[in-house]
C-alpha cells in the first residue's frame, strides 16, 4: 500500500478548518472527497498542522495511503482535477516510506501572519490579511517579540481548548518585517518552531499588535509570558491573516 | 462648488466595470451611491480609465463636485464608511481646481498585468491573476514586446467596439518581469502610455502569451502590428489579471 506525501495550498476562507467535521466544509473533507474519486476506501488522511477556520496554507503537508501505485505527478493532477472548484490545490506530491507520517515525522512548522496597516478599507486583500488602521511601531513589536523566542511555558498564549500535553515549547524564530506592497504598508510576522500550541501564533500577533499601537510596552510581553495565565494574553488576532507556509522534515520528501 | 480628486482601489470581480449601467453593479455606481449619502444631487463623476468588467484598480482616479466644503480626509473616510461592504476603497483624496478633470487632465495611465505561471490550480490568487499552465519563455516575450513600444497604429490590438478616434497611440513602456511569489512563478507586464485603446493591454498580453509558449515567434508580433487588422491579434487575455495601477497628471494632486 504505497504512501504519498502531498503539499497542499488553500484559501481557508470557506472552510471550518483543516479537520474533517460532520456537515461543514473542511479542507480534509475536500481532499478526501477527491481521493474517493480515485480509489474506493482510501483511509483517513493526516496533516502536519490542523489549521483553524479561515486560516490559509501555502505549504500544508499531509499523507495518504493508496491501493494502487500512482506516479506522484499523475496523482497530483488527478486530485487537482477532482478538487475543482474548491480553493484547494495539491502543489507537490511524492512517494514516501510506509512509516513516514506527515504529522509525526515533522520537525518544524513555519507560519506567516500578514497585517495590512492602513486606514482605507481592504479591497483586493479581503480575507487574506488582518487590517489594522492605527500605525504600528515595528521596532517596538520586535522588542516585544524578543521575549517570546526560545524555550518557554507558553500557557499565556495557548487557547483554553488546546490539547497539547505540555505548554512548554521552543519558539525558534519570530521575525517582524515591514514591507511596502501594492496595497500599502504590510507587517509580516514569520514564525518557526517544532510545533505550536492551539492559537499560539494568533495570540502572539494579537499581543504584539497591542505593543505596536502603544497600548502595551514591549516588556509587558515578557510579563504576560511569565504570568503563565491565559488572562494575561492580548486579544487573539483574526484567522484570515495566518498562513501555514511550510513544514520541515529530516529529509524534504518533495526535493527533486 | 469645490472639486475633489479621489484615488480609488477596487476588486473588479463583482462589477460590470467602472462605468455606470442600469441594473448591474458598477464601481462608478458604488461610488455615486456613497456620495449620495453625503449630499443630495452630487453630479455624475468622471474617471481617468473606464476599466472593463473584472478589471481591478490600485490607483484609479476620479473627481467629484460637492456643494459643501469637505476636508479631503473627512470626505475620504465618509465615503469609505458608506462604500461598505463593496470591495471599493478611496485611498487618497485632495481638493483640485475647478477646471481639473480626472480624465482630460491625465497625461499617463499605468497598468499591470499578472500571469501566474504554474501547473496547480490557483487558490488564494483566484480572480486576481491569469493562470497559464504551460511554462512561458520570458526572454521571448520581451523580444515580442519590443515591437509594440513606441508610436504605432494599434488597430490589431484594439477591440472592435473601441470608441477612440484614432488607433495611433504611443506606448511608452511594456516591461516583462519574472517574479517568484509565495504562489510560484509570476510574470508581470508593466505598461505605460498617455492613453490606451479598448482591450489594448489584454490584447498585448494574450498575444505575448502565444510567444511565451512558443506558438508564435517574437517577430510575429511585429507582423501582427503591421497588419493593422484585428484578426491578426492573438487571443485577448482575461480581465482578472489586469490592474489600473496609477494615473499621471502634470502635478500629482495627491502629493503631500
Amino acid at each position: 500500500m504505497p504512501r504519498y506525501a502531498l503539499k497542499v495550498e488553500y484559501d481557508g476562507g470557506p472552510f471550518s478548518g483543516w479537520q474533517w467535521q460532520d456537515d461543514v466544509p473542511s479542507v480534509q473533507g475536500a481532499l478526501e472527497a477527491a481521493l474517493a474519486r480515485l480509489e474506493p476506501d482510501v483511509p483517513r488522511i493526516a496533516a502536519a498542522g490542523r489549521t483553524d477556520a479561515g486560516v490559509h496554507a501555502r505549504g500544508q503537508v499531509c499523507h495518504c495511503d493508496m491501493a494502487k501505485d500512482w506516479a506522484p505527478f499523475t496523482l497530483m493532477n488527478a486530485l487537482n482535477h477532482h478538487l475543482k472548484p474548491a480553493p484547494v490545490a495539491v502543489v507537490a506530491a511524492a512517494e514516501v516510506a510506509g512509516d513516514w507520517h506527515a504529522r509525526f515525522s515533522a520537525r518544524e512548522r513555519r507560519y506567516l501572519y500578514r497585517v495590512l496597516n492602513r486606514r482605507a478599507r481592504v479591497t483586493l486583500e479581503a480575507g487574506q490579511v488582518w487590517q489594522v488602521q492605527r500605525a504600528l511601531d515595528v521596532e517596538a513589536m520586535r522588542a516585544g517579540a524578543a521575549y517570546l523566542v526560545g524555550r518557554h511555558d507558553f500557557t499565556t498564549f495557548r487557547s483554553s481548548i488546546c490539547q497539547a500535553k505540555s505548554p512548554v515549547k521552543t519558539l525558534d524564530r519570530l521575525e517582524v518585517d515591514a514591507v511596502e506592497t501594492a496595497a500599502g504598508h504590510e507587517i509580516r510576522f514569520s514564525l518557526c518552531a517544532r510545533s505550536f500550541l492551539h492559537n499560539q501564533v494568533r495570540s502572539f500577533v494579537g499581543t504584539l499588535e497591542r505593543v505596536g499601537c502603544g497600548a502595551w510596552a514591549p516588556e509587558d510581553v515578557g510579563r504576560a509570558l511569565e504570568a503563565r495565565d491565559r488572562a494575561a494574553c492580548g486579544p487573539v488576532a483574526p484567522p484570515q491573516g495566518l498562513y501555514l507556509t511550510g513544514v520541515g522534515y529530516p529529509e524534504d520528501p518533495f526535493a527533486e
